[in-house]
């Protein structure tokens, strides 16, 4: 005998990705930029939105949506930057979805923002499979967390545009082996960009923001 | 400015909640004794149940739905024990939801029951909000984890009436404290029971089918 399977996500998933585009369409017609930050937890997101803030919020209306399972310390991190954010707690929910943005966008207001920065609950498997409506979806992997994440969690590179090596100036003390761990980001993820940061030490900070000020620069009003 | 909140994930775990209720009062009525069983992904869930059934299914008419991201690989191992096996695949959700098990209960058939063991996706953060309509929540800590792991998921300890302790034939070779790991399940449950087994060796598995035969023992029909 078989073993018996229920495919039972799909329908779940389908309804979010309708809602997905609807926001995506959204964020188009009013000439906002979206970009999901995700990564595991630890993975030093916070710290590097609120380094990018420091650049970039003066130069282009911004505002931050922060996933988070409790509490509001993230977003605290990220207060006084120069760009309106929300904390969002998604209570026990280890990811963001679209209706759960879709409710945070009403609450945040984007009317007149240029960049909206989606930091996602952290966790390497969920958002993987929930569009939030974004333009960009960038991951973020640390030198702490061993080259193998991207073999062992394929979808959520697959599914990004840019790769984010974090905490580069900790590499060499964690034994970070970066031509193997840069090799399995592409081996599962072809299509992927990849740049290497420490926000701390500021290293790789402006290829990052460079980045970013190109992929503004190419998206206007649709 | 304080920092803005917006708490979204509550009337998601109400619908979810109201559901489970309703689920496990057809349990209850039926005569049929649910265990939720959750750990991390590599915990040795399914080694596990693999040995229970060989033990248990002789005993009682035993159902198991096993929920994955995806594959069979899972409800593969559990094949041939005697029990029914319903293979979940969630496509991409890190945990099983009411609506799921509802879904799934209907396509196993539970008539005649009186154990159904679910086995929840590898997570330790999702499954801990979610109750499934279970009389017994089991949450798996191997020895491999690390003895910190309860401080960091402090939830689903706090939601489980069972920890069981598993792959204890490797402690000593992987330095696991066991000491201090006790010591950290009970700071954060007090309430929870600790069994510590090795489903390979088959050390302690005999206290834990006692456990089982005792709460089936004290679970009829309402």
């Amino acid at each position: 005998m078989s073993t018996k399977v229920l495919d039972i996500g799909q329908a779940v998933l389908q309804k979010n990705q309708g809602l997905a585009d609807s926001l995506r369409a959204e964020f188009r017609a009013k000439g906002v930029f979206v970009l999901n930050v995700v990564s595991s937890p630890g993975s030093g997101k916070t710290e590097l939105l609120a380094k990018t803030l420091d650049v970039i919020a003066s130069e282009v209306p911004t505002g931050v949506i922060v996933g988070d399972l409790a509490t509001d310390r993230d977003a605290a991190r990220l207060e006084g930057r120069g760009a309106g954010v929300l904390q969002v707690n998604t209570d026990g929910y280890c990811h963001l979805e679209a209706n759960m943005v879709r409710e945070a966008v009403d609450r945040l207001g984007i009317e007149g923002l240029r960049l909206l920065i989606i930091e996602n609950v952290g966790n390497l498997v969920c958002p993987s499979t929930h569009d939030l409506g974004e333009e960009m979806r960038v991951v973020l992997l640390s030198v702490t967390e061993g080259e193998d994440k991207p073999l062992k969690y394929p979808g959520i590179f697959k599914s990004s545009h840019l790769a984010l090596v974090t905490k580069t100036d900790i590499g060499e003390a964690v034994g970070w082996d970066r031509e193997t761990a840069l090799a399995n980001i592409r081996a599962v993820a072809p299509q992927i960009e990849i740049l290497e940061v420490s926000a701390r030490k500021g290293e790789g900070m402006d290829a990052w923001i460079g980045f970013l000020r190109k992929a503004l620069a190419g998206h206007g009003p649709s």
